[in-house]
Formats: C-alpha cells, structure tokens, sequence
C-alpha cells in the first residue's frame, strides 16, 4: 500500500488544480510528452492505443456511409494555399514554410499542410469531367501543423494527429445533406464509443471555418465546466470549386459549379476523455475504446496454482475477444492496482489462493471501484456484461454532470452572474450580430459563442435588447 | 466487347515496353498520381485501400512479436540530425528544411523527417534510466519525405508512406535477435500475404543503411528482371544510442550501453505486387490484400430477377466477410469485365437469366481467367476455395519466374556473357573488397550486389580471384 499511496500523490488533487491534474495524469499514464521540437508532442504507446482505437472505430463508421480513404501530400505550394481568399486569410498566419530541398533554395515555398482542402480541390480541378464522375466522399488520416504560440498536450499542439474528410458533389442538396451526415456519424461515435454527451449545432459566422459558408460543431463540457470542440463538419457551398475552377457537365451537358465540405476529428479528443472521465487515482477509459479492457492482477501469485490459474483465465478471456492483460511482474498487487487505475483500464481481475479454493474471482471496476464476486464458471459472461454497464453508466454520469451545468439567461445581468457563480454554458437568445456577440465574450470573463442551439429564440438579444434570431450556447472553451 | 477493347487498349503491352506498361496500369486502375506539387503522389482510393490492407496485416504481425505504435514528431531540428555522423551524411543532401514559421525567420531550421532514428533515439535518452525501462519495441506508421531528382509511382518518391520500426534493448544478442525477427517476418508477410516469393540477406557493406552496423533486405524480382529492394533490417549496434547517450543502469546497478535497431518497409511495395503479378490487361491482386476480392457482374441485368439474385448473392457473400461489390451500374457486362480486371479484382461473379434458370453462377478467375460454373447452394464455399487457390498459384507462378532467372557464374566474363543474355539475379563468389564490388558493377552493365546469399562461397572472387568471403546475389535494381 505504500506503493500505492506514492503512485497517487504523484497526481495532484483535481478540485485543487484541474490544469495540474490534467498535466499530471497525461505524464504519469504516459500518453504524451513533449519533444525536443517545440510544441510538437510524442504520441507514446497508452496514448497512440487510445488513437488507433479511435481510428477504427470511426473509420468503420465512416466507410458505412461510403467513404474512401487517400493520403494528398504533406506540402502545399504557397500559389496554391492562396486561391481561396478568406482560407489564406486565416492560415496563413500559423503555417509553417519549407525553403529549401535537397540542397538548394527553391524557386517556390511550400507549407505543412495546416488542412488539405486546397489539395483535394487542385486534384479535383484536373480529373472531374461530367457528373459520372461525381460525388467524390474521400478522407484521410494525418497530421497537419500549425505553428501555435502556446501549447497543451491533445489540446493544442503544433503538429496534431486527425482525419479530414473532403467530398464533392453536384448539387448544395446534396453536399448540405452530406455535411449533417458526418456531424451525425461525430455525435454517434462521441457519444456511444467515448460515453462523451455533447451540446451540438451550428457556429455563429464569426466561428466558422475560414471559408466555410455552414460550420457544424460538437462541443463536450470538461469537468472544470470549460467546453471543448471536439469535431466540426463544413458545408462550403461552391466557394472552394469555384476558386479552384472546378465544373462539371451535366446530363445535358451544362457546365455546372460543384459544391464541397470537409470535416474533422483530431488527437484532441483525448484530451475530451480525460477531461470528462478522468478521477484522482489517474484516467478512466470508456471499455469500447480501452486499449487494455481487463488487467488481471495474480495475488500471492508465488503460491503454487496461482499465475498459471491467472494465465487459464487470461487465455479465456483474449478467446472472447477481450482485450485483457495479465501483470504477471514482481511489482507488488498494491502497486499494479494503482498502476491499472492510472491508465483507466476499466476492470480488473483479482484472483488469488482464497478465490482459486471457491472458484471465483473478484472484478473490480475502474469507474465506481465497486467489486463483484464471480463464479469462474461465468466469467466472461460476467466481464462483458459488466464492460457494457461500465459504458453506460459513465455516460449516464457525464450527462448528468451537463444537463447540471447547462444554465438559462434572458438579461446580460443574469448571464454575468452565472459566470461568476457556476461554471458550464449559458444559453442565452442573440441578435446575429457579431458586435454583440463580442461584447457577450468581453463583458461575462469569456462566455464566447460555442453553438447555436435547435430550439427557436423566445425574447430579445441579451446583450442589445433587439429582437432575437438565435438561442446560443455560450461557454469558456478550450 | 468494343468498349472492353477500348478499355484494354489504353495500356501498352507489357513484353512491348515495361515501363510505359507500369505507368499505365497505375493511371487506369487509378491508384495514384502526380500532384501539382512535385514529385509527391496523390494516393488514390485504389491505391490507398491497397496500402490499408497491407497495413491491417502487417500490423497485426508486428503486434503478435510485442511491437507497440507510437506517433513521433514530422519535423527533427538540424542539431538533432547531426548527431550521428554517418547518418547526417547519408541523408542531409536529400531533406527538405523549414526554416520559417508562425510568419518568423526559425533560429534553428528543422527537416521534414528523411526516417526518425534520431527523434526515437532523443527521447529515450529523457526516459531510460534503468534495464527495467528495457526493451522498448517501438513502429510509427507516417510518410517520410526524402528530396528526389527523378521519381516514378510507388517506386520513387519524394513523399512516401511506409512504418518505421525502432528498438531498444539491454544487450547486442537481444537487438540482433529482434533484427532477424523483423527480418523474418517481412519474408513471411511479402511470402504469405503478397504472393511474392524472395531472395533474402544481408547487404554488403557498401549497400548498408546510413549508421547501421548490418542491414538485412528482402529483394523482390520484377518481372522485367528487376530487383526492387522490398523491405530492410538494421542492427544499428550501440552507433546511435552512444551518439545519443542513452545508459542504462544494470541489475548491479552498473552503467551500459544500449543496442538498437530499425526496420522499414514502404508504399515501395505495391509497385512490387503490380510488377510480380500484373498482365496486359492490367492488375492482378492477390486475394489476401485485394481491398475486393470478388466482383458481382449481371447479365441482362433489366430481365425480370437478375438484379434481385444479384443482390441477394451480394448480401450472402458479405455475410462470409468476402470483400464482395456488385456492379449494377449501365455500362455494358463487356466494360465492366473490362473494368474488374483492370482492377486486379482476383474474380468475378457472372449471374445472368440462365444461371438463376440452372441455379448457377460463373466464376472467373481474374489470373487465369478460367470460367467454373457452380452450384448457387455452394457459392461462398466455392469462392472462397478458389480464393485460396489463386492466392498459392500466383506464388507458384512467380516462384517459378524467379527460380527460372537466378544463374550462376563462376568468372567475370561468365557473369557479362549472362547479364547481356538474361534478366535476373546472378549468384557470383566476391571477395569482401568494395572496389571488386564496384567494378563488378560497373563491367556487367549494372548487375550490383543486391544481398549475401547464406550458402558459403565455393571458389574465388569473380573480380580480383582472391579467396571469395562471401557468395552473392548480383541484380539490376530499381
């Protein structure tokens, strides 16, 4: 137990600094450091686990839909970020430049890619003809830097991992519909994968994508009541293609304007499920994305029976498809308890001489700490249905801890005060107008614009009285 | 059957002129293509889901020997790069530099990474202490970017894709061990999952990997008499890792050295599959890593019942997890055939009126393009045999090519007699020296030592007559 105790205090208390806490449980769990190229992290082994997990499932959910996958590459000639206006505008800024290669000054710069729409439409411009050859529904997954001044782990970083979907397709209909398709496929996956309940819609016109005519947004509320972005899907009307020079004949063979959107989930979700899960004993992962689902931890395991007892059971267990490991090292039990807990693996399995003699072991779970004495007869049975409640029930709670911190105002006043008192959104009707958006921001420490909510506004803007066009959800974010 | 001409038509004819031949089955089977930014390919939907396939089963691989992923930084600083004096001289003539970002001039200018061991070997100096903290069996999935003068698809690129293996380990046997290891399950890979039979070894000296102490290769044979390098291993040593200053603390708490390796194989290969397997009517992929594997076509498909039998086949193949599409498009059966073919789809699925009449269905295979009539009680059954048996003839066949072009000479003139004769490898006896190897080279018209063959030297050195070391394989390569 000792060893226990230190392996906890290495993590500070999260009501005492939730920034702290935050920083702490991603070195101690080792999911990422920084490296020695500034602002750029090593994606290590439990964090890039969680990563390839994602990438799977979300990529299944993806290609069910009819998604294609490519890889553009990693360079953008400077001409070509340019074409279109309002992306350079908010690119250029935070791109990185490469001035030389193989050995020699080049006659034309070309950045990192900061996103690829500008690729994708270059490709697109040269091999799209008639409209057989549309729609176009393709994605990649990659990296793509941005040169940012300060930096967190998953939260923001210069170089970060996600995907970027492009398609193209003939008609705004069309290209609309597939927009709310993929905020659809994010707000699934967020919800029924990370166990992550989100408030989700349009962004006003000062928080779209640069070049974006429609950005959808899915916005998770962190534990310390700042709201994160946490993917968003871009409707770009015929903006891009029309910058680009992309046309398409008809069946009566008129050149018609193509329409685009894009769409993105990143590294940052990482930070969502720690932010959202995370306790003081370190992270706690949803079992649909645990890269580890089970750890089964032998005790007394120098007694004769016990590790290969541990190892029968480990070998049932990867038979059903678990993903379960078996912490057969000389660390003492008190130690890969508190191990186990760090990395949030969502069960273990206890099994010693004592469980051995009545044929049981004891299931512990990571989320409540509640242990279950099972037969050995029935423990896979057992494991997965505990795996399903585990998931269920850190969504319950994570809902709950929203539906308590989504506020209602209907006067600056009030909006002012439950930024003073409580931490979460604050919904709130709103004119349209961007000055009175900022003001919102300026005059209540940061309650920005995260999205416009579905529901009709019912009084006036609250910052200028005039009649309202939306209800939005006001929050600090990330 | 004058579309399916116009189709076929399109490639030129691979004994006629092998290069154009490679070129057009990459541009009409649409699996990449030269983006505006030069010498970088656009990975196409074709081309990439080949690549995932390759992907998903080599991974699974690595992850059965303990390989963890890991994602490192795109950018390496020019400090870091220096650090291993062979390493920065083999690659600094070829990198791409960064030297401006976030709209500043960089102090220090970074390179897009050529290959990582420096950034793996830069954090394990930060976090290994002691032999607890050993082996570390590390791989990153990424592209690499190297600043080619002339570059072909697949083959030559500035960007690629490929995995980066890096390890560390406490002792030279352990890291030499896992050298072979990779070494071994790249042959097993390109073998199994590729259809692609080998010669296999070390490199020479000469032809070693920058920095590296041995390099283990897999050497595929084109069907133009090609060698294409498929796959390396390297046993770096204690080079790197002393450049680093990365110490462990052993069980007696005395200070060591520790030993590393690497192991890479890239979108290199799929050049490989095209080269090995394809014909004049364009791909032929191997069932394993086809992303379909069979392709549905319906005759007459307006006749009353022929779609609907088309679909039904479709959702019952589906059902076994055989990667099956239905082509229920307008063009004719003839295009379509055409079309899978040109795709390297391993077979077809023909259903038309008379068929459904006999309970039948004609499958063809794509490799020979025999046509068996089956039962429709024993489709999947039947499919999924012969899906297995296109995978073990396609190896066959080019076993039996590569067999057919290895000869072996004795002396000089023998080896230039067979190298102005022949296609192929050449085993010779060699001598060690660099200088023989060289004008070996240089006299046959560019047969270069492609690997050490593991069989002894019988006789002399074919250059220079001394004792011969070692007896090699001699190749043209790409």
């Amino acid at each position: 137990m000792a060893d226990e105790k230190k392996f906890v205090e290495k993590i500070t208390p999260r009501e005492e600094d939730f920034a702290a806490w935050y920083t702490d449980v991603v070195k101690e769990a080792k999911l990422c450091d920084y490296s020695n190229v500034k602002g750029c992290l090593n994606y290590l082994p439990n964090g890039y686990a969680i990563w390839e997990n994602i990438q799977q499932d979300l990529d299944r959910r993806f290609k069910e839909t009819g998604v294609e996958n490519v890889y553009l590459p990693v360079l953008i000639p400077e001409s070509l970020l340019q074409k279109e206006k309002d992306h350079i505008e908010g690119f250029a800024p935070e791109v990185a430049w490469v001035t030389q290669g193989g050995g020699e000054d080049l006659e034309e710069k070309f950045c990192i890619r900061p996103t690829s729409e500008t690729l994708f439409c270059d490709h697109w411009q040269k091999v799209v003809k008639s409209y057989r050859d549309l729609p176009l529904i393709w994605n990649q997954w990659c990296s793509v830097l941005r040169w940012e001044k300060t930096t967190r782990p998953f939260l923001r970083s210069r170089e970060f991992l996600w995907q970027e979907g492009h398609t193209l397709h003939a008609t705004a209909e069309e290209a609309e519909e597939r927009t709310k398709m993929m905020f659809q496929v994010y707000q699934d996956f967020v919800q029924d994968d990370l166990a992550i309940p989100l408030v989700s819609g349009k962004k006003t016109e000062s928080e779209k994508f640069a070049g974006a005519e429609d950005t959808y947004t899915i916005e998770a509320l962190m534990h310390d009541g700042k709201a994160l972005q946490s993917g968003t899907s871009h409707f770009f009307g015929n903006s891009f293609p029309d910058s680009f020079d992309i046309k398409y004949l008809d069946k009566e063979n008129k050149l018609h304007s193509a329409y685009e959107t894009s769409w993105g989930l990143s590294t940052r979700i990482i930070g969502a499920i720690i932010m959202v899960h995370g306790d003081d004993s370190g992270l706690v992962l949803p079992p649909r994305i645990a890269p580890t689902q089970t750890m089964i931890i032998p005790i007394a395991q120098h007694k004769e029976g016990v590790l290969e007892k541990a190892n029968e059971l480990y070998e049932r267990l990867k038979k059903k498809n678990i993903r379960v490991k078996l912490d057969d090292t000389d660390k003492t039990p008190g130690y890969k308890f508190a191990e186990q807990e760090m990395l949030g693996i969502p069960t273990r399995v206890e099994i010693g001489p004592k469980d051995i003699e009545n044929n049981q072991a004891v299931i512990v779970r990571r989320d409540t700490r509640e242990k279950v004495v099972v037969s050995l007869d029935e423990l896979e049975e057992k494991l997965e249905e505990l795996l399903e409640i585990i998931q269920k029930d850190l969504f319950k709670k994570a809902k709950e801890f929203l539906d308590a911190h989504i506020f209602e105002a209907t006067t600056l006043e009030e909006m002012q005060k439950i930024a003073k008192e409580e931490i979460g959104f604050i919904k709130a009707d709103w004119c349209g107008d961007a000055v009175c958006e900022e003001n919102i921001k300026a005059e209540t420490d940061g309650f920005g614009s995260r999205c416009i909510a579905e529901e009709k506004p019912t009084g006036n803007c609250v910052y200028c009285g005039k009649p309202a066009t939306h209800k939005v959800y006001w929050g600090k974010s990330y």
